[in-house]
């Protein structure tokens, strides 16, 4: 596999072509950002420690049945993946209100949600990523009714794989986001990452936050809970 | 019918209990607030103007099926309505982008949408009115699944018969806000006001607006604005 030119740099990852046609290389960066991209930061070691949460993620999901982007990891910071054109919405489920939720509803962060709750963003940067609901989706054309639906059945099946398999590493899932992308000939795929990054967890018997939460609230040893993280699915850690 | 102790009195309009048990007495106010409050004026005579609009828009709906709490204009400023329990849950539709959706969506003001979006708010004057999506009204137990559908084919179906019938007085209906409440047995009505408080005119040829953006964006001529809407309707303007 060689590593051509740079497509894409993101916040947290940039996007190379290969010599495959149809397949991504992904270099997951130490850059950590927040509130859209108002706060900037580091994070040692984040790069790679999130490149192996999402394979192990990605890998879990795929042996369940659903289909992804991720092929394989080929370094610490490196993965290969499936080339998408992404859907520019972000899929959020929640279990327990946090976050932009909890202030939306008045709700205390930490209260059990009784199903959970799925939302679509706008991937707009210059709109701050809005919350849309159905009409604006089909009014702004950015999905099918069909894709919509299914981008809801997939991410509510996601969210009860890796709920249950996270309570089983003293884990709770409180909240995720999602990225689905088309490929060539139309599949919709799960794409993007899965990691501390854009999940929220919480050790499941001190509440704890293990997440980015530490980044965005100033709270400390973020790059422990990473590693911590990453202890807990079974990883391991080079440091 | 005897009008007794006042209930509840809101931005616009006081509530009172009436000799008839399922019945309220609605009083227009000339009081006129916009962005949740914070900015708080007169406009003289609205309250006589909006009593004569809304009892207009509520017959004439009446006529074509859609049930709604309109009884009886009874004075200048009063009706009659039916007693509901409001559903916390402002159902919005529109036509054209103008306000939060020209913002949420990047559109310029005056875009034609391809459809009708139908939008729905939490009345919740401290959380500011959130946009909420089905999932979040679930969650929170704020209507069935069934109600929202109904409220949702409702409004799609008031948004039809207003706009084709001011289309024949020269106004775009932009766009509107809806209340809906359940009666003692449970039945799904129609409530509260439509009016230029409630609702986006605008002259299909100048484009002038003939709404409460008027007030919320100073641009004069707000009283005039009422005046004119009433006469559109074919209503008596007492000055
Ligand atoms: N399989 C894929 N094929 C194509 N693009 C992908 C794939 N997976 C993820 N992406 C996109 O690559 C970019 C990853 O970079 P990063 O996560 O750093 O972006 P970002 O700063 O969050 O910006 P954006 O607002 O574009 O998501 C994102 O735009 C993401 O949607
Ligand atoms: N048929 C009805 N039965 C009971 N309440 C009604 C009915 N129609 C409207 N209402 C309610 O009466 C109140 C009308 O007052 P007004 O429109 O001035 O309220 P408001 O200041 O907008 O406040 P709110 O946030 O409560 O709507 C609203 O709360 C409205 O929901
Ligand atoms: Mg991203
Ligand atoms: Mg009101």
């Amino acid at each position: 596999m060689e590593k051509l030119e740079l497509l894409y740099e993101g916040k947290a990852k940039k996007i190379y072509r290969t010599n495959k046609k149809e397949q991504f290389l992904v270099e997951y960066k130490d850059d950590a950002t927040a509130f859209n991209g108002e706060k900037k930061g580091t994070i040692v070691g984040k790069g790679a420690l999130n490149n192996q949460m999402s394979a192990i993620f990605f890998q879990m999901l795929s042996e369940k049945g659903v289909e992804n982007h991720f092929v394989e990891r080929i370094s610490p910071i490196e993965q290969i993946v499936q080339k998408v054109k992404i859907i520019p919405l972000e899929v959020v489920v929640r279990n327990i209100a946090a976050g932009s939720l909890a202030k939306r509803l008045g709700l205390a962060e930490g209260t059990a949600l009784r199903h959970p709750v799925v939302e679509f963003y706008y991937k707009d940067d210059e709109l701050g990523d809005p919350l849309i609901n159905d009409s604006h989706i089909s009014v702004l054309q950015l999905a099918t009714p069909e894709q919509l639906q299914q981008m809801e059945l997939v991410s509510l099946k996601v969210n009860e794989i890796l709920s249950e398999y996270l309570l089983t590493r003293k884990v709770l899932l409180v909240d995720f986001k999602l990225e689905f992308g088309l490929t060539e000939d139309g599949k919709l795929l799960l794409a993007d990452e899965i990691s501390p990054d854009t999940c929220r967890f919480w050790d499941a018997d001190s509440k704890e936050k293990l997440d980015k939460d530490r980044f965005r609230r100033d709270l400390g040893h973020v790059e422990e809970a990473y590693q911590e993280m990453l202890k807990r699915l079974g990883g391991e850690v080079l440091v």
